[in-house]
């Protein structure tokens, strides 16, 4: 049968979930998952993903599919991993699926959420959160993220100089900035995303935020696609993919 | 001139300040330190702390002092070290002092905190904290932790088979137990802690609050410190030098 697993983890250790180049020696989240997985199917068994994180990338709630050959079932099968996983990486559901059921493809929409930390630097959150030294305009900061909303060609917000994927047309659904004490938290949600796509949308609103560029650049960068890309990239470490919907 | 330094790190990815035995390989906190020092001195420079942390452990207050010889001012040193240091050694604050300063033997105390985090399993804090699972008694560990706090010969609460130290009587000034919402933190300070010290009062207390003990086994092995060990050593993640006084 096939089972679908939530999965948490902390990337701070990992090469994304899967690298991009063939690196032998580094360690990714999908080789571990696999590694576990493959223990307890006794055969080397694929695991499949909604899509991949960058190094240092977090996840809350990441979701792969395998088959699972000896039908184990749900509950034993979430205890089983959780003993063959590294404590950086933890399943938080397991649920049997229909055989049509595909990580990825099945994938309706995406959640991110990104933590930036205004107050000061904190040496034991380095890992899980941006410090911005810079003040942001909050009031700003929103109007960027409602341009952003929509339907639109992203392609000036894509890193991959020729991307696999040939339609840039996506639809984020909700582009959320809220206040938290010393946070500014943002909560994005999207049909599917170019790669480094979430950490440029941050990036361009907290540069508008910042005053360091206009609110109409986000507009330039929506109508001219195929113009200059988007150079506000933002760190990975503040990055949560927070949940995958089906 | 001698320069008195505070640091703060994060010591999930060093071999403690020190290591023990002659391991060549290995990256302790002194190593970098004395690196950062030694390239603003230009010239190999020797660092001395308050004292070691064990692996994992770590620091928000740790002390060292070294010799300043270009008697660079303080506040610009502090700068340059935070230049030359990894982003997990951040120097808090930076003191001329007198000649005959000793960041180890001028130190009349020393203070830890050790966080427990009593709700749930944080994959995040893992390395800052001990989730513990087992409900906890919190008026019988602040009892454990009155018994413990005075003048007492400490020898059972030490791992160290022949201790350096031939005195291993220790007055442990104050040591606290508050509960903050899901948290139980330990506060205590001591006028100098043996090795593993901290983490075995702690772990005593600990298990004592779990009903694993009763306690009147604080009192047999401050009573008989040649008797035997304390077994109740507790894992260093989530214990921090907070400060030490001079």
């Amino acid at each position: 049968m096939i089972s679908k697993v939530i999965i948490k983890y902390d990337g701070s250790n990992y090469y994304g979930w899967q690298h991009q180049k063939a690196q032998k020696d580094v360690i990714t989240v999908e080789k571990v998952v696999k590694q576990a997985v493959s223990a307890i199917n006794k055969i080397e068994t694929d695991v499949v993903a909604s899509g991949r994180t960058d190094r240092n990338v977090h996840a809350i709630g990441q979701v792969f599919h395998f088959d699972n050959v000896h039908n184990i079932p749900s509950d034993r099968l979430k205890f089983a991993l959780n003993n063959a996983l590294p404590d950086d990486v933890v399943v938080v559901d397991v649920e049997e699926v229909s055989d049509d059921f595909h990580a990825r493809f099945s994938a309706k929409s995406k959640e991110y959420h990104y933590y930036i930390n205004t107050k000061e630097y904190d040496i034991f959150k380095r890992n899980y959160e941006l410090y911005y030294k810079y003040p942001l305009d909050f009031e700003l900061m929103k109007e960027a993220c409602a341009l952003l909303v929509g339907k639109h060609d992203f392609t000036a917000f894509n890193t991959t100089p020729k991307s696999v994927k040939k339609n840039h047309v996506i639809t984020i659904k909700k582009f959320d900035v809220i206040k938290d004490n010393d946070y500014i938290i943002f909560k994005i949600e999207g049909t599917s995303f170019l790669r480094h796509m979430v950490r440029m949308l941050v990036g361009a609103v907290v540069f508008v935020g910042a005053h360091k560029i206009p609110l109409s650049r986000i507009s330039e960068l929506l109508e001219n696609p195929n113009g200059f890309k988007s150079p506000y990239n933002i760190e990975p470490n503040g990055l949560y993919l927070y949940k995958v919907y089906y």
